[in-house]
């Protein structure tokens, strides 16, 4: 029984544009009491996953999830390890993951949100914030539930992935070309990543955003026009798309991280075209589908072993690097899940 | 047997951003010969729809309609007369509805464009161009196949439509609100328009949007935020409305007229509720139910009987005034139907 030093990082102010590590968000060290009250488990944080949704959270706004407040750990989903544990479920050195925040230590009560994972050889535990994860999760439900794969998919299906070189982005242009076949155009942000989307993912093009003659490259891979665009940046991505988007094309509006550190965001100026091509363009939350996660899960790690879903990670090492980790997710920095690594695993014996 | 002068206005050079109706048009006179081929009709136009969709025939871009070329009569929907025939299915002094464009007379054959109509006490031939026409059934489809109205409607729906004095949203908001009960906002552009949609039209509220607390009043006027949005005129409404729009919620894209003078529109900045709502904004173009007009013509026929649906029209008195009718129109100087008048309906027995 005693004390734990524990490391958190709070929100300190809201952004109104760009996030700046230093004001944005406060270091500060707390002690946390390992007495643990009924069914309660002590967990040390292994991984903290960086996700563009986490600048809405920010945000003093309505919105799916309320925003976190001033002078609250910020919110994410980890992998921890239970190091103390007050529960029959959870054993010490079991793997878990959880919405700790950015923080070394959390104490958990079960909840929804608490979910027992395995570490097995190959398979890192963190890739359950990635392919495994929710990540993972919202390409899969993106593509099946708003942009109805099922019935549109095919080698006759042109499918643009925007952030394709990203964590959602890259599972979600793999199932579209290597489970249903599709043409699959990978649209990212240098000509490192489009190399990996064609060579490594084995999309159909890769195109770099950042080139002069995009929209021009963009018109050339489309002949056939848009029938799917899978949209995680938004801005002058979304609009390029939107004037190739086939009749009854589908915009699957994933994300939009090119807007997200706006006061004011650009909007699509073409959006009429979903008008005169009877198109649309429709939003979703990962969360509406937990439902069928088990179904989902199940699929995923089954591409995963057939060699159908490919992942990389970018991992920064150190809690304290978290808020410069965001950062750079918001520049493009990773290929694939953006993680911290905070601790590392410990064998069961040791704990 | 003989040549009949013709009046026809031609597009003469494409807009950039506004229409100037010197520059933009020509008039010409030409000289029609009135000897028909096997099947085909001459008819004198009575009445020339304008429609916002206009600006976009004007635009050199690919669209569900090829673009009215330069030097090319203006391309309406018009109601006319049949004034010799050469088609047993069509009688002289016979009413028709087709797309003759912008001229005095015009030679048809049949098409599925050429439809007879009837004109009965009470019910003006130009009702066919409005309520009773595409502009209804524009309204009907976007309610019932992108709205899905039926599935939705009702006391606890709230429904708003922008452009709700016009031709297309006054049907809207009319069968939203009597047909369905919904509770029903509706927006336009004057404190006359508004008295309009509130006391004749039977809506819960009517906003003008010119209002500088127009953000708060629609706040106010949405405590449960909005479940569809029939949008006819895009720009800060459509913003402003995304602000507001309920979980589910769906934008029925209908048109975008504040933005179609625009050489690069605004797009909708707060595009992104549709993720945080799981929201849907969907176009969709009339022709595409062709199907189903039937269906529909009866149900509008059988409402405007009952009451339900009532209409107005703004006639602009003489073809040389169609060009500055249809800058009125952006400018929102009409209450219903936006018609040129161009020539009286004459009895059968005076043909």
């Amino acid at each position: 029984m005693g004390a734990i030093k524990n490391t958190q990082i709070v929100l300190a102010n809201r952004p109104v544009a760009d996030i700046d590590p230093k004001t944005t968000f406060k270091f500060q060290q707390v002690s946390l009491s390992d007495e643990l009250g009924p069914n309660e488990i002590l967990v040390k944080v292994l991984f903290i996953s960086l996700d563009p949704a986490m600048r809405g959270w920010m945000r003093d706004v309505r919105s799916y999830i309320r925003p976190v407040r001033i002078d609250e750990v910020m919110r994410s989903a980890d992998v921890a390890q239970v190091i103390k544990s007050n529960n029959p479920d959870y054993k010490v050195g079991d793997l878990v993951r959880a919405t700790c925040g950015w923080q070394e230590y959390a104490v958990l009560k079960p909840s929804e949100d608490l979910v027992k994972i395995q570490s097995f050889p190959g398979v890192s535990p963190s890739t359950y914030l990635g392919v495994l994860g929710l990540t993972g999760l919202t390409a899969y439900f993106g593509l099946f539930e708003v942009g109805e794969i099922e019935k549109k998919g095919g080698p006759n299906c042109t499918v643009v992935v925007s952030g394709a070189a990203g964590a959602t982005g890259s599972v979600a242009a793999q199932i579209a070309k290597h489970v249903f076949g599709c043409r699959v155009i990978g649209i990212a942000g240098s000509d490192d990543k489009c190399e990996y989307l064609v060579k490594e993912l084995g999309l159909d093009v890769a195109l770099n955003y950042k080139s002069k003659t995009f929209f021009k490259e963009l018109t050339a891979a489309t002949p056939k026009l848009i029938d799917i665009f899978f949209d995680n940046t938004g801005g002058d991505i979304l609009d390029g798309c939107l004037r190739r988007i086939a009749f009854k094309g589908r915009i699957i509006v994933c994300g939009a991280i090119s807007t997200y550190n706006e006061a004011v965001p650009k909007g699509p100026a073409y959006y009429s075209a979903l008008i005169t091509q009877r198109a649309r363009m429709e939003g979703f939350i990962v969360f509406d589908y937990a439902e069928k996660y088990g179904k989902a899960t199940a699929d995923m790690s089954k591409w995963i072993k057939e060699g159908k879903l490919k992942s990389r990670e970018t991992v920064i090492q150190g809690i304290e690097n978290t808020p410069d980790a965001l950062v750079r997710l918001f520049k493009g920095d990773n290929t694939g899940k953006m993680l911290v690594k905070v601790a590392e695993e410990e064998s069961k014996s040791k704990l």
